[in-house]
């Protein structure tokens, strides 16, 4: 499928007497249009949100550039977008506990609740998962998406719509503190100052990690994350033989020793890095996915009992997002650096300007 | 210092009317020799033992053939062994719980009980750790050796000293499936059919696990391991390239997936095989230390939760070792394929033995 | 509501042209009748099972003498039963993993799968559980039911009906065993050797558990537990006065201490003897529910970090309690004491034969 | 032994040319007289305390009173006080991390390392523990006592010596957060607003817990309790009827849901409040002592998983604790309302104001 080469004969059309609903297609390579979306119907137990606020991720921009990311591949024409709060405009016959009117933040995977590992509680690695512009399942830039109750959660009063839409990002922080058991005895260390590595070190700091640490190459994310909170920053090159020097520079950057590292970047050496700096009986979060195949020093820390755990986006995050949020002990405010209205010349810039490789950290939009 | 170059400066002299304590001590490259070793004095805590049974691990090998292990080297004439049993023969003036006579197996390491990570129970890490034949500490090949009494664990009538020797090699396995979680819900994969590996399945099984399969390259090895109680077995090849192909049979072999996964030989293809044979949520425990750098395919793992935990040695496994020999649980007899007395000449066609690639499993030195 | 004076206006009536399925309604107090029952339509993850096997549960005991149980109080007709076990006749359209003619043991709790605990892998604890003859909904002793699909889990062919029935209560074993904590490192003691102390006695042992010993007030009873495999039994008294003693006898019993006591009466006798006999960081389990509230001594056991535990029925037990029964790690068969067909005339006297106070331990209809 | 009649044949005399060493001796009930007390030879991994600060503990207060607390027994002359903190005057020769002149906080129990309970990390429940101020072990109310090394934590420049010794009772909380596994998802009620109840909920707070309701029967108590930080308070009776009113009272205050209690009073009314007020699947922590036989809903509490867990001592506390003042997350210093000399009459006067049931929270020595 060339760029731009995809028929969208799924795009629907309005009924009579209704507003049109209107949604970003990715209809090819670097070919997003904002077209019309039709929903499906409303199920006893869903509700339908008006979006106000979504979010750019970065698998999205991946998506457009390359139409597939990790083992999705998009076939046929997909609306984009995955992190986004909006507006209830109705509610399915079963639901209680929302009405119309309410401010809810999405959280976009819907899952099978019928195989082992959603009734284990793991419901992030449902097989059967759908999951909001992972294909062939539509995402959420849309004016309108139907979805089911239990996944749309209340914004305190305090909890602005575009802050409802960071509680995605913010739960794969969420997630990896999670996983890694952060609490008030864990020094953290993180490898890249990024949009993740940002999140991360704000879920960390939340989670009560005394000392945080972070890493990365560019100045400019290190003193970003400086000013959201980092006790210390390493600048780092990317050259493998530094690998050696460099843990000698975090350690005295973190003289009790790490007890945690996540690896937000997931390149051989920031891994390496990862994996050499920990102590003994710590553990690596494994979370960038720079490399899919890595050369690292995996057995002397399996020696010292260095496990590495790994994540897939989150479950039973939102809540927490929001308490974090509200409560004022994440503030991700700082993190939207850019915002966009929803019209089809500026559904282009936002994904260039979330693409280009500048200091954006989120790119939003205000539908 | 070049083979066979080590004075033995620290070798002792017996005392008036006292038999001379003999010990194997390794003096260079490939060069053991027996020759007295002198005790040190009995604390109020400790207990003289008369060694009985000695087994040779694969680490004692490595010592002799190269005077290093991981990051150890040999700068000393040292003591070598440490997996054994043997009788009492005197106690300190405050053990209450063991009398000469009895019969003991012998836990090798002698942690500081003031560091964090002793106090956090999690002694076998202890950075001040003494253990037998770890340079600069002398090891257990030898007449008479002193520990603590609480490192010693007393035999129940039904197990021999033999047995009470492969308590070592045995916790290795123990260990492995404690952090590994092992239970009466965890189908397991065993990569190598080494004694390592055997030891890994025959601790899953004790634990609980279903069913297991082990991988091996060599047809004698995997009927061995069938033998012990193998589910199944899956021949695979050294060739990297076909590791899907391997994985396929190998999910064939288990067909309701499996849940974690023991790499017992720990080299690029072994782990890659492991990582993606495990299935999503499941865990790798890296056991063996094949190559210390490693190119395998972290990430895709780590995108689905597969966790990947490590062994450094064991910690309280005496007593559920015992439990397992003397109830039948785990028959370790089969194990120890080859004998030796503790002359000059047999310790050397021990360790030719052991080292000799042939089909020897467990080598063991009666003293 | 007096006795058998519940209308029965759910009660169904058969479709032209089928057979009529009749079921078992509690009607009133010790009035139970067979009359039709028409099921509710078959939605697309449902099966429809021809019932073969069903156990009376003390429970339904307890409706049928009292039309409550725990807070859960019978205000209309309602079907009986709910441990079982039987045929696929018609699958829903999206089932993929049943077929007609598929043996299968009903797990008998839907849960909304919406709710904080069902998504955090607690579905036990839902608060909106649908549950077989728990009021309101209709239980299983009919000859079909309509069930969720996930629900049914399908028989080894080792597995008769009647062993899948038993899956019911064997979970209560089983989901105690798994809050404790067994494994093969824990000792057991049981308090109570009745159906419950049984299939927890059984489960402890199928997890490993080395040693167990028994406690009960009832000759009979122990020698049914020895027979079963209890290592040790110990018979008491009733009298409070006796539990210092008896806590001597049982420690006696079992020498290396107690890890875990399961209180399978829950009466202020029990759980005294189980507070003061399970050892320092230890833990008991609250099985039985013979008293509500209880005067214990919780605070010395509290100053020994001896934590009480509690269970509320099981989750994701079925899978494992097919492994354990077609392993044969736990046979159930012996429990099954007394046998009924499913007429009017059996009906009554299975659940005397139940109440009754004799030697039955399970008694089960043949459909 | 009557009061003051115990002999102090164990109180020592100065060396020649060295100023004398003096300690509080509990001599008999309300008996406390300042005498010589002769240090035990410094050990190689000992160090030698200047103590500086001291506070007084209820166990303390108890002892005064009746020469007993728990099991413990008072048969000799015995140094009271085991909050403490001070300045190292002299080091053994295998100490490594400190010198003289560092200023320490001292955890007052030295275990024996020995027992399984010690080796798996659960040291406080060492049943060989030698414990400040327990008998038969002498405490620490004494210008100078000897203490291993490992046990004496080096207060940061900005923690003074009296907060130094508020780590002890610090402590008892944080262990308290440590077993009921407090984080940023834990809504916590407090039962008790005495010393205990503070410090527990204090840690809390730092453990990251949103929100937390305190109850006590008293007001300053009460409103002391908000000023140090709880989110609401509830005002309770001591009459057990009023149960489930008062729950329903806190079930107000805490709308989400109460995940985990601390019941730091235990008594037979607020342990019954505590497993009534908890949500399902949540956790008791039983802290307080003031019912050792307990009248308490246990059962139906069990039935919905909330478990009980209790607390002996602390473990692994003292480096938390520094970082938790040390950080700011946690101010001691509004506890000590009262400070006193180290003379007899004040002495006498310090034991009169912690037992005098005024508005005292934690009265200090300094020496």
């Amino acid at each position: 499928m060339g760029k731009g080469g995809m028929s969208h004969g799924s795009a629907g059309e309005a009924k009579d007497g209704e507003e049109e609903n209107m949604a970003a297609w990715l209809l090819g390579i670097n070919t997003l249009k904002i077209q019309p979306f039709k929903l499906p119907p409303l199920g006893p137990h869903d509700v339908k949100i008006r979006v106000k606020a979504v979010g750019i991720c970065g698998s999205d921009v991946h998506y457009l550039k390359t139409l597939r990311c990790a083992d999705f591949i998009v076939k046929e024409p997909m609306v984009i977008g995955h992190e986004c709060a909006g507006i209830i405009e109705e509610v399915g016959s079963e639901v209680k506990k929302l009405v119309p009117g309410d401010r809810v933040a999405l959280e976009p995977g819907i899952s099978c609740w019928r195989c082992n590992l959603c009734k284990e509680g793991r419901y992030n690695l449902c097989p059967e998962m759908k999951f909001f512009a992972t294909p062939p399942v539509h995402g959420s830039l849309a004016n309108q998406v139907v979805h089911p109750a239990d996944l749309c959660f209340k914004l305190p009063g305090s909890v602005s719509l575009e802050e409802g839409a960071m509680c995605e990002p913010l739960s794969v922080g969420v997630h990896a503190c999670r996983r890694a058991n952060i609490g008030p005895e864990t020094n953290v260390l993180v490898m890249g100052a990024g949009p993740i590595g940002l999140v991360t070190m704000l879920a960390a700091r939340a989670f009560g990690a005394p000392r945080i640490v972070i890493v990365d190459v560019d100045d400019h994310r290190l003193s970003v994350a400086k000013e959201l909170g980092a006790d210390d920053i390493v600048k780092v090159s990317t050259n493998i033989q530094d690998v050696a020097e460099e843990v000698s520079q975090i350690h005295k950057a973190m003289e009790p020793g790490i007890d945690v590292t996540f690896d937000c970047a997931g390149f051989n050496k920031t891994m390496s890095t990862a994996l050499s700096a920990t102590r003994a009986g710590g553990k690596v979060c494994l979370v960038g996915m720079g490399h899919s195949e890595m050369t690292v020093p995996l057995t002397p820390a399996a020696a010292r009992e260095v496990d590495v755990v790994g994540i897939f986006r989150y479950k039973n995050t939102w809540p927490l997002c929001l308490e974090f949020i509200s409560s004022g002990k994440i503030d991700v405010k700082p993190l939207i650096t850019h915002r966009f209205g929803f019209s089809q010349k500026e559904v282009e810039e936002a994904f260039e300007t979330s693409a280009g490789g500048g200091n954006a950290i989120k790119v939003m939009f205000n539908l």
